[in-house]
């Protein structure tokens, strides 16, 4: 596979570096950027945090608001943030923000005309990886997190392949999509009407059916516009205790949906994957 | 003097914001941020450091790429993040980035299209201050810093007005404008050709010329694109030697132009100017 440098700057003594490749998955280029940590230079392999986006972003939002960098630095863990959608002039579209380009959702389309290109499901679970873990000096110890949008997928995708992550964490997560109108829209364009084929992206089922166990942390701001009609941690809350899942949810006075809360909680996140990356 | 809020984020415990006011000085209605640590709302009076940014920005470049309220909540500093230019419709601009709004150059223009509202230098050294002083809960402790343009901006304002600042900073900065391709542009425009008009808003001048010294800190990336033909810092390291000027000027191996080299070090600028504000 073929990928094109774009872009690096050093940060905390590391490298924030943007690259392009094709996506046999997705079916178009695609742009992702991660953070090698000053450590991934000196012929040791790191572990890998991926973060997922939420609506609207691309792989810049996270590392340039969210000053992570200086906390992977020193953990010693790299970061990997993929785009929030495929892209490019003949991927689907949607005139709403929260459908179509930057709003991917990180499941697998069955429904015309977004199955064409929009498969990100396998893209962050499988082809991502394996490019990542060819190409740089990291090893297989992966977290994911993400936030909002991202949130949700780095939640139902962690809970549906326990094996293969160490962790999860997401700031105001899409806890409970098949019962938000986000997701309710987002679910109908891409996996149809039939609601059978919703439960398996909603972190509130999966987790209160999870056998398995993945170590997880949420945030979320109580000032958050999206709290009670999109968000809804409380359901996410509820199926952890019905079904014992180690889950640390934690509520924020004052704390809205922006990077802002994003900045000033990151540094929790990113210890606490590191403590399961590293045993 | 009205001024209106248009948006609060918490953020560390503190709480960043931005407010819009009508500017006598620059006869338009500007928007500016201010971050206030936790400490500034309990009845405390804290410190302000000004920050001045480059090229093309606003107040939100620095608020949301440089990760500063950490430390700044740490600390019990506030920071203020002015517009680089006035703006409007009615505003004189240029088709060039470097010139016109988003590139006011922290002086005050005397020639036309640009005296009527181009007057950057006394709104950041009395106007912005009077507002903030008479608005929030600081005290009359002011630092100074900033980046490229703003840099330039930081040390020059600095070292025309001593007593009214207790340190300052910059990265990157434009150190000898009157002898670079950005510098001759904008002074050119701004204050007409007689360059005895340009020497007092020449930071590698002053500080050669300087009889009172305000502390200086300087940070410059050696990869930067702009370092031989427009940042020049090795002038205003001869100028200090020349004159003995307490400045501390550090370069920094692959580091660039870009927030993400801002971001690796303001920490260090953040706790320098501290142990000058809180004296």
């Amino acid at each position: 596979m073929i990928i094109e440098n774009v872009s690096s700057n050093k940060v905390f003594d590391g490298w924030h570096k943007q690259y392009t490749h094709q996506s046999a998955v997705l079916n178009c280029n695609m742009r992702f950027a991660i953070y090698l940590p000053p450590q991934a230079t000196n012929n040791q392999k790191v572990p890998v945090l991926y973060w997922l986006s939420g609506l609207t972003c691309t792989d810049e939002n996270f590392m340039q608001k969210a000053g992570a960098q200086r906390i992977a630095a020193e953990l010693g863990v790299a970061i990997v943030a993929p785009d929030t959608s495929p892209r490019g002039e003949d991927v689907a579209d949607d005139e709403g923000y929260d459908l179509g380009k930057g709003a991917g959702f990180y499941v697998n389309a069955t429904e015309a005309p977004w199955s064409r290109h929009y498969q990100m499901y396998d893209y962050i679970v499988k082809e991502l990886p394996e490019l990542i873990e060819s190409t740089f000096p990291v090893n297989e110890q992966r977290s994911i997190a993400g936030h909002s949008m991202g949130g949700h997928g780095a939640l139902t995708i962690a809970m549906l392949n326990p094996d293969r992550y160490q962790s999860m964490s997401a700031f105001s997560p899409i806890s409970n999509p098949m019962n938000c109108p986000w997701g309710q829209k987002a679910f109908t364009a891409y996996l149809g009407k039939d609601k059978a084929f919703w439960r398996i992206h909603d972190a509130s089922e999966l987790m209160r059916q999870a056998k398995r166990f993945v170590p997880a942390k949420v945030d979320q701001g109580e000032s958050d516009d999206f709290l009670t009609e999109q968000l809804k941690p409380e359901m996410l809350e509820a199926a952890a205790k019905a079904s014992g899942y180690p889950l640390e949810i934690n509520l924020h006075q004052g704390y809205d949906h922006s990077y802002y809360f994003i900045s000033s909680f990151i540094e929790a996140h990113l210890r606490f994957h590191a403590t399961h990356l590293n045993k």
